[in-house]
């Protein structure tokens, strides 16, 4: 992508870095005998997903019906969608599992009564565990309700059950690796106990974990036997304070034209908005930080520049704080690229990006 | 739009309520002298668009070049695009101000010198003003800069100096109706100012103003000679609670299918999430506010269900508080509204939107 061709925000992906980032963890699934099921949800894309084949993947996770469909017709055949099935569309899943394998997510009796009456033949069945995020799933230690689902999963003919499914978003907010490694293993523990649990009821229990800090981080993952991250191919801002990632790592970024610059306040106006990175933040430096600065040129983004960051955006504009020593070399027309704090919004915002070699590639 | 129809996160609008919007807002303009330029980057539509004309309106304010040439190429010929101008796009901009009057926003020397020498004929140029929100904008004290543009802009021979454009967007934090007027009132005594001041180098300087609280509040503008409220057309959570509208001029609600119901936690999941809402929000009742709930039907949407309120949003997963009593009577698969604390977002991440009479209208 050459530097003179962007005019407007456009959000820049670095291929190598993506590639890097997929090998690094299918070797890591390898290494512990893990199955590797990425999620689909950051990169959302048939071109960035055909990538994976490279490494060996076959089956995928995704967060809606319609991602699963469009994953289907770009050749992927074993989808779980990772997310509480939603019942108003069961006649699109059941369409789409009379030619591939499609799990589905499952935390309550009166959803899997509404499957088993509707579905027309059989389907995987994920039990949405919860174990300390407190978002969806049944609680670790729900026995009542986990006896019942698990019961009426043995007694149908049509849901198979395929095992326990967590996600631990609380790693997202976990301030240090040993906090990560503590709710991890908080976790792991309790899906253990599940499975002992049941494994007089069912065959080869799955237990599928999610989160990129977790997967980027832990070298040991007991009891777990799948894993289901998707941030990680593109890492970002949040991932790299956890310490998910290093710098450069991240592969992704947003290039916005500079529209105005203040000295005096040592401050710049990007075109490059909410609409583009989201209003997601993090604090940095006790800042309220949408995003890092950068450099960037026709080969790519440097490190951030040293004191420079989003201190806010409304729809459009981006507001840059950035020492005056560095404000003064910059002028409208520039361009800055700026890294999000997370990408999957980023990339959802924007609908489309490029690899830093000039192909654009298309959400679903 | 059928209740049965709905089968994802779906944005509907009540028409009714826009046009009542519309033309409570185009009628304050005529009782005021005002000219109106509606914002269109809420609704960001043509058709949405097209109801204004029905109010006499003709000329019109966007946020980026790409949403002036589509509605320039559905009829719209008077455009101001109320953004810091964006060099990088002057060629896009060359282009359409051929046919049709186009108003563009500057408030440095370097992007008014890099127009003068790169348009190829006349274009209209507000001076972007600052009297508060710290955002873009000359400080309307910072007569140096302000002096050396309109010098420049007299000098001119195919920049036409139009007037001086604000954004009071700190109406949005007032926490009253008494607050919002000293802002405004506040920002009014500068831009008299400054039109005094430049009289004798200008005829006919426009001041205009842009935002939806004061423009829906106030009752007086002194000095003012224009108006460009955008969110008004929907309003949403954020302008309720401001105080600019009432809770049955909110024109929008989105529409979420129920995932899993929690009594024990006195919460639910909908399938909606940040890529729908947005991450925007406000504190009500000390609660951090994703947005409020209502109860569905063919006909439209419920005032708010008490204490319910979205307390967290991810990617597509939205949680709910609801009092037990409520959630007894929600099963997944029902369908329950939500009323976004920021339209214009939700707009934008949705890209399409129904009226209750099912007519689908898409984004540019």
């Amino acid at each position: 992508m050459k530097y003179s061709e962007i005019i407007k925000p456009t959000l820049l992906i670095n291929k190598n870095i993506c590639r890097n980032n997929i090998s690094k963890m299918a070797e890591k699934a390898i290494r512990h005998g893990l199955n590797f099921r990425p999620h689909f949800k950051t990169h959302q894309s048939a071109i960035t997903g055909s990538w994976f084949r490279d490494y060996n993947v076959k089956s995928i996770t995704v967060s809606s019906v319609d991602m699963a469909i469009y994953f289907n017709a770009n050749g992927w055949k074993d989808i779980t969608i990772a997310f509480p099935v939603n019942l108003r569309e069961t006649e699109k899943i059941d369409d789409l599992k009379k030619s591939i394998k499609v799990n589905l997510l499952i935390d309550n009796s009166d959803s899997l009564k509404y499957l088993e009456n509707k579905l027309s033949g059989s389907c995987g069945i994920f039990i949405k565990i919860n174990t300390g995020y407190n978002r969806a799933g049944v609680d670790a230690e729900n026995f009542n309700l986990l006896d019942q689902l698990a019961e009426n999963l043995r007694k149908s003919k049509k849901l198979s059950f395929r095992g326990f499914l967590v996600h631990s978003g609380n790693t997202y907010s976990a301030k240090s690796e040993e906090e990560i490694r503590k709710i991890s293993f908080n976790s792991f523990n309790k899906l253990i106990n599940l499975k002992k649990r049941y494994a007089h009821l069912f065959d080869d229990i799955i237990v599928s974990i999610g989160d990129t800090p977790s997967c980027s981080l832990l070298e040991d993952f007991p009891g777990v036997d799948e894993i289901r991250p998707g941030n990680f191919i593109f890492y970002d801002l949040m991932q790299y304070e956890i310490g998910s990632c290093a710098f450069n790592e991240i592969a992704v970024c947003l290039v916005c034209p500079v529209v105005s610059v203040y000295p005096e306040r040592s401050e710049a106006i990007i075109y490059g908005g909410a609409v583009h990175l989201s209003k997601d933040y993090i604090f940095m430096n006790n800042q309220k930080t949408y995003g890092l600065v950068t450099s960037i040129n026709d080969t790519g983004w440097s490190r951030p520049i040293k004191n420079a960051y989003v201190r806010s955006l409304s729809q459009e504009h981006g507001i840059i704080k950035m020492d005056k020593k560095d404000l003064i070399n910059i002028q409208p027309g520039n361009l800055l690229g700026i890294i999000p704090v997370h990408s999957c919004f980023t990339v959802s915002c924007m609908k489309t990006y490029y690899t830093l070699q000039g192909e654009k590639i298309n959400l679903f």
